[in-house]
């Protein structure tokens, strides 16, 4: 059964982007070698950033190997890390196994990072935030903190995993913004990629800490013949070329994340109805993905809940929240209002009400 | 134009491995889960080991990024490298961007290692040797160095990218065997993948030297819940599995070894039939790819002989040689011997003779 994914990725696609994967391709093949490129450019763009001022590194690997690569490739005096969920911490587990001085600005998962909640002192030289925390679906506020990180001479590291190309984001104000093929561009697993002030890109030479995942080395492979250093998951590039052609097809990234926004809008809206409590204030709730409190009632079971939806060809995500009891319902990937009353309606059988 | 790919990875591989990957699975599913393990079981005894003393780790990326998980959590004293080709000498930069106390023994590129090149003093914990050196073709004799190696009471790792699944290899006497993908089992590239003695494996709890490339934690995230820490390539799984399939069919690696070989005799009485030389000895050579010399001829230039031979839909290999300037031509992934008799054609039509 091909199952709906209503999870944070990988998602969902469009038959064609699965399609575009029917062909293979040598990695030095110079048809791949300009899919290469165009994805690049096209990224670039998409960010609203271009050459020489910004790059475009491809990373193979998930969206995790490609923070790795961006933290561990920097040369920090201290990097301050801004966490309000899992993501963040992730960040800070990458840099403190490279021994990178850490500091750290921890606040509940149910609130927004503010400006009220940092200083970055002459001891901070890189600032980095989650800008969708997937572990709740909060969206922080990037375009505030990123010009207060700015202002006091730091750089500004954005994971942007499961927010870019859906919601507008302004790389020009970002040194690392960060994200995957497997996100709202809807393509299929296998690299990530960053967007990245070539200044920035340039002070990181020769300083990888590692040699898969050296940033700089990465960029200077692709320039020099066009070519990844390492087998490129080939297959995966030809799904995001074409993924990349949808997006510009439903109106970029306006087009896109109206469509999510109306996906949200009805599944939240059917699980109230249903019962269902949203975790997060609305007002800091965004439209990738959405964490609901467990039914106070006693019979439910999640793992139940969730195998009976997964029968019905509904496949949603099981929460990671440190402290209360959710679930996670994703509204990213090739899916659309009637896939979403689809699941609402599996959700109103698999309870029985 | 689908291009016939002559090269060491990514492949031709069949349209059905590819076909394999036109569904979305979600990465928690239990559907997909069953097919990590399914991988991870065949893999063990494609090796002829088994659990528990042998595991199955998989890793994101490409095989390069597998190798670096292994020689990055391994606790070695020293770690020896026996090299004759880049690939070694890739395993040696590994291990010097980490840190790790190495000793290579580096012997000409058109040179078989051999017992009588390296001594494994009490120093050395671990000696590392690619078996099917890419660089060249060379195959090194791990079925003498392995033994060696284990009495000298060191732990044996071998990079057998190119060579497993079509060259029988005992998993048995060595601690950790590398391979990829996207080479002879006909997969897509998206991941590597380690059969490691599980002994070996514990002793690296906790002691990864990067987040992502953590052996041991991949395995202990594998074993805990069946599914990868990080965003897993799940249409390179889905490909890989429909390969492993695809391999079993074909008659495992006694199967699969006997096509490669044709392919390989084919190709070389073809190419000297035409003039070109190999570049190693035939005792030394193996079927997986092989290096020629750039003819004697003052109007052979190579850039201009691969793109014609690309136009007319065969992709061939540059060199890698250190010395001598060579190409290469590759005999695996889905070719069998009228495609190899079809480049043939095509060579002695771009050289007009």
């Amino acid at each position: 059964m091909n199952k709906l994914l209503f999870t944070p990725g990988p998602l969902t696609t469009s038959l064609s982007v699965k399609e575009a994967m029917l062909r293979d391709l040598g990695s030095r093949d110079m048809e791949f070698l300009e899919i290469v490129r165009e994805i690049r450019d096209k990224l670039l763009a998409l960010g609203n950033v271009a050459r020489p001022e910004h790059e475009c590194v491809l990373m193979q690997g998930s969206g995790t190997f490609m923070i790795e690569s961006v933290i561990s490739s920097i040369v920090p005096r201290k990097l301050l890390i801004l966490i309000n969920g899992a993501y963040g911490r992730r960040i800070e587990n990458i840099a403190r196994v490279h021994g990178i001085p850490v500091e750290t600005v921890e606040v509940e998962e149910n609130r927004k990072i503010t400006l009220a909640d940092f200083s970055v002192n002459e001891e901070i030289s890189h600032v980095a935030v989650v800008h969708c925390e997937t572990t709740t679906g909060m969206i922080n506020p990037i375009e505030e903190i990123g010009p207060a990180v700015l202002r006091a001479g730091a750089c500004f590291i954005v994971d942007a995993m499961s927010s870019f190309g859906a919601i507008p984001v302004d790389a020009n104000g970002i040194d690392f913004l960060i994200s995957s093929a497997n996100k709202c561009i809807e393509g299929v697993p296998g690299f990530g990629f960053t967007l990245v002030r070539r200044r920035e890109l340039e002070l990181a030479k020769g300083r990888g800490r590692t040699l898969s995942l050296d940033l700089y080395a990465q960029w200077a492979g692709l320039e020099r013949d066009g070519q990844f250093r390492f087998t490129p998951p080939t297959h995966a590039l030809l799904a995001f070329r074409q993924a990349l052609r949808e997006l510009e097809e439903e109106g970029g990234v306006a087009g896109r994340g109206a469509r999510y926004r109306r996906n949200h809008e009805i599944l939240c809206r059917g699980m109230q109805e249903l019962g269902f409590e949203a975790y997060l204030a609305p007002e800091d709730q965004g439209y990738i993905i959405t964490s609901f409190r467990y039914p106070k009632r006693d019979s439910f079971r999640f793992e139940q809940f969730y195998a009976r939806l997964s029968e019905l060809g509904y496949v949603i995500y099981p929460g990671k929240l440190s402290r209360e009891e959710c679930f996670r319902i994703g509204t990213i990937g090739r899916l659309g209002a009637s896939e979403v009353r689809g699941l609402l309606n599996a959700i109103r059988t698999t309870l029985g009400v």
